[in-house]
């Protein structure tokens, strides 16, 4: 591996999305080569920080992007339609326009159920094996941006890799789409990132594939706006003793997101997420409703609303509210760029199974029950300093994953 | 000492308050018997919480009260009109009346400039004093609630114990109350906590004095509302590489520390205090105003609103917003009580100068630059770890100060 | 008629509660106590406000109070955990104890359904008459402020008089409670106030039976809170041709209130009224959802937040939030002691139907679709300049009611 | 004058800004193009809705633009600029090049001071004749749309007209730019709008040369965001008796108006126009500070935060907060194209002096101290209906002025 940098390990790698045309993925690959190219700062991108200089992983130039969807709209045009939302710069949606094409020529059609599960398995792993040859990469990451499903149904089959292949050949439908691409990226020896709250590669077979084939896997369900804040305030009215009495949430969300979210089956996927840390980070469950509401002209833009009442010193009652106003796609998508490179760095050094140190990013993070951000940053930040000045690959030592 | 609890440690513990007629002063005394006797519960306490069991703080019961005043009405008063006010719930006001009366009767004149400084000092000290010998006491923890100063003219006596000295013998007042108070402190060998941004402490004279006494001190400004969350979510812009371009507060607030805060000289310590953290989490300064407005009728009630505008991935503007609604007393008192005890444990494991690890409890603390609250929160509690256990008095190896 | 005041008619008027136990009735009756005898000032009452001098409402001394419950809750003891809520002041509640005390003696039991409907009627008619017998007043207004029903099912009898009677007589349960409550108000002669959003009053059948016996009715769903911001605020946005997008609104509440609209059919009814007068001030539908959600600690405090999207110029997006923090019987109280006094001035006008200009203290307002707060003021101020310095009772000539 | 809408009077209306260049003029000239040609819709724009259609106002299409300016940059770069930042939509910027471009042919050298008075206004009048009559026009309205300038010292010369001259031919600089402006407007035969806090037109000595021309003004600064929602708000706390105790409100605001206002003489006008409407609305004045603080990346877009505390009955203190983000130009420009055309109106039939129907765009309205939005609202409309129909010029029968 040539490194040009001197500290950068990782080699070249894939990014493999499904859900390839979507507002995030599209914002990923126009970022990239936004900042790439010094069109635009680093603001957003974990990696690119201080912290993470000398951790080995791979550079913004190092990623080659390409994935899977179901649509055909062309990402130069979603890349207008982003523009003209004021999600993209104009100026950046225009000059990135070969890293577009050149992303598009590398989409295949996607797989949302309907085809034979091991046709379509088998379909899918080798789109990614013809993309890591073609391209000559080191590794290829597959990372899941695509729609939140609604909460799978649990099987039996799920819990063992053996009865699941037996499903999975008898023509079965024992998986549900994300999973089923989880099951192809380990398949075709891809490490998983799910940055949705869909099922993925949370299942006890698909861990054991992983493992079986020493692949990491990082989830689950990207932290990008309301659970962020609440996983740095929680942790301050705990260390203050003040004591939580409610905790009530109220998010507006437009664009894609929004419209599967206001099917309530799909918003059951993303509130049990969101309730689950919450109840951790205080230590216990509190009252307080979380609705997500669609808006459709918001847009690619969400606006929270949350409702602290806590009990201080005898008793008193007090309130914190807080407002958080973001654009989905520019929060999501330096993070995805940041798991895909996180997440090769750690396929490269032998790790395999959930990346719990990669629970800084994550609403349900895999692997620990740790929402607390700060801790999570902590951890992660050792992880980094561990893997800094290591020798990649086999000389390397794994370590122990959750 | 006897030491019911078995973990117990620091012995009998004095609580001597400049201010002791104050708000955060009659809230403290009337809540550390409605606690102790089980009349509310432990909420707003830091030092009741697992973390900080086995440290070897005092225990409430072991603390005793009194301090100085400027003011005469008597505590008894000042809590029904905190009552009536709802900052003291209605029935803990009347239980805890025998506590008030006894602390009420260990209070003094206090002191606010315009007597010689040097006999000022003197009788705050022998005062001092004579609680501790009074009701045998282990030691006596000074704490400054007393209202904000302007900030005090610099003086070159400040830089140096010798000519500090002299100037106060020769009957010049080179020392702002707040400071003075502290000079008197030390000179009676008692630890100081310093809970409002005035100067106290923090001249390198008194710096000097209290090493040499072996007395370690705590402050400036306790941090009980806009600044804790500042120093709760500035870290997280941090750690996601969101850049935030301006950071606007407005504070709204009544009672006598909105009163003093309505003076724009007094206001002026209390802002310079919160904007410095704010730049320190930040890495660099930031667009943004800081307001304290006073609104006699929210009386001891304070909101803060908070506006963050950042940056973030190809340069998306986007926004958090906060309002706080908060009770001042309620918020300080508990934190008053826990500064005493762990000063006081400091003190009796033979620490001196300024507590660091106490950071935690301060807008403006004394001897860092890290604002960080869980950073500071991590450095509390290791410290507490290394308490643990440890033999008290001169057999517990003291640890360097900053 | 004896008029102490010279401009005051409606001679002595009872007040006869459905819910005389419930928080806004002690409220309400604990606070005309107090305002009577100087404890408190008129905050809140709009009767007292200088637009309505000289239109003939009764006094508050004027007033009497009485009514119906189906808990025992003494009032003196409802009024101390009000007072110890911090709802009402803890010296209002002493000092009125006399007039609560002699209140609860004039309540008797209540009516939820399980007994025959016409023994129910006719029982609940003879307590009102007893009541207007015994202290000889000049009329009696009914007021419903019982706890939120769930929506009524429609039935062919509420159309039509004699069909709801014969139902009725033939032991039919055809009538939710809160319209047996308005039934035996007409039944006894009573005009009839719907505080709630219960079916109450507004049944064609019932509507002709108050015409065919010249009593007015007012209603429904008081007007307390995000409803009374929505109807000032939406008019601006209409007056401006700033077009709304979306409207959304998250409401907290606890108390009894609170707990009732937990149960979604209950809360249902509210939902329905809420944003029927949204669509209407805005002249047609708009994007948003409205949730109620039970958070029990806020005790009888509610939080509202509304989050507006709404475009200007050239289709650019802009928003305003509010946050509204107020405590529902302190806003409630008030306006029935209000609608007491305007409908039993009505009433001795000789109106009768549908109160149309009452319509400002309703969120569903009888007899009207104009949501509109200001116009709602203005129409409420004609009629009373209508009112002004004419000649009671038959000398009055009553006007036209919708 | 060919009127194609039957109902339009007013004829060909020249509208001339003073600050041509700023952005509020530069959306106002865009955005009148976008409607025009159907590019854009109407919101925004008072004088489209319904409740004006027949009062003779000119129409978009009539209107002809041209102004002074002090700065040279191009209305087409200026749009661009506005394109960027996210006020325009950048298709419209494109799209209505050519009106940009015809009236920046007819933008001449703007005034602030440094020229001899009498000079300056001979020149600015002469630019206002040639441009009425280079295009033929009925009438030309002047809008000042100018930076806001600090407020003006008094002088005895502003209350009487000789006096004035005499100072203006002497040499004095006895008024500010933004009153030359009006002066020289008024000596040119064109009606005046005030869109800002400056002095303008309000002068006994400039109000008596207008009225002695038979010219209508119209003023000062235009009630975009805080203001218009205090003017609906407080209203409403008066109609229900709800006792406002405190009034806070922060505004922060980037863009060239912030930069001006950061200046705390230039914000003293505003601030002042602000708390003014306040006291009036409320019946007296409240506690609560204002402030205006620049934060340059917020650009164009505002947000204020408004605290109301305020009391209801009993005492019992409760709060609403407000948080209103906006685009100033988006805002602003549509105000100031209604405001052209109903001056353009008023003036047609005769109208002179302040014109008071228009308070309803004010913040610091002229000739009135009403400032309840609905009330103002009402006032606007049956102005508009007294002005349906009517024959235009001579045969319409002026109203008196304030």
């Amino acid at each position: 591996m040539t490194d040009r940098r001197g500290d950068r390990r990782g080699g070249r790698t894939g990014v493999w999305f499904a859900g390839a045309r979507g507002s995030v993925a599209t914002t990923a690959v126009a970022g990239a080569a936004a900042v790439r190219t010094g069109l635009a700062g680093a603001a957003g991108l974990v990696a690119e920080t201080g912290d993470f200089r000398g951790a080995g992983l791979p550079a913004l130039s190092d990623l080659v992007f390409g994935g899977h969807d179901v649509v055909q709209t062309p990402l130069v045009k979603r890349a207008e339609q982003l523009a003209s939302a004021g999600v993209l710069p104009a100026a950046v949606a225009a000059a990135v326009r070969p890293d577009l094409l050149a992303a598009d020529a590398e989409i295949r059609d996607g797989h949302d159920g309907g085809e034979p599960p091991s046709a379509a398995a088998e379909r899918l792993a080798a789109d990614m094996t013809a993309f890591r040859d073609r391209h000559g990469l080191d590794r290829v990451v597959v990372v899941n941006v695509s729609s939140t499903e609604p909460p799978a149904p649990r099987r039996p089959e799920h819990q063992d890799l053996d009865a699941l292949e037996r499903a999975i050949a008898a023509g079965d439908e024992v998986l549900p789409p994300s999973s089923t691409y989880a099951y192809a990226a380990f398949r075709a020896g891809c490490p998983f990132v799910d940055f949705t709250p869909s099922t993925g590669p949370r299942l006890p077979a698909l861990d054991a594939l992983a493992r079986s084939r020493g692949l990491p896997y990082a989830g689950s369900d990207g932290k990008t706006g309301e659970t962020l804040l609440r996983s740095a305030l929680a942790p301050m009215f705990a260390a203050r003793a003040l004591r939580v009495l409610a905790w009530s949430g109220t998010n507006l969300l437009g664009g894609g997101d929004g419209a599967t979210l206001a099917d309530p089956a799909a918003a059951a996927s993303k509130t049990a997420s969101k309730q689950r840390g919450l109840a951790q980070l205080l230590g216990r469950p509190v009252d307080g409703e979380l609705h997500i509401d669609y808006v459709p002209d918001l847009g690619d833009w969400k606006t929270s609303w949350d409702h602290v009442l806590f009990e201080g010193f005898l008793g008193t009652r007090m309130t914190l509210q807080f407002t958080w106003e973001g654009c989905d796609s520019a929060l999501a998508a330096p993070l995805v760029l940041d798991l895909a490179r996180f997440t090769a760095r750690a396929h490269e050094a032998g790790e395999a199974g959930a990346l719990v140190p990669l629970a800084f990013f994550f609403k349900d993070p895999a692997g620990t029950t740790d929402h607390r951000l700060d801790a999570q940053y902590t951890a992660l930040r050792e992880w980094a300093a561990r893997r800094l000045g290591a020798g990649a690959g086999a000389g390397e030592r794994p370590e122990e994953s959750a």
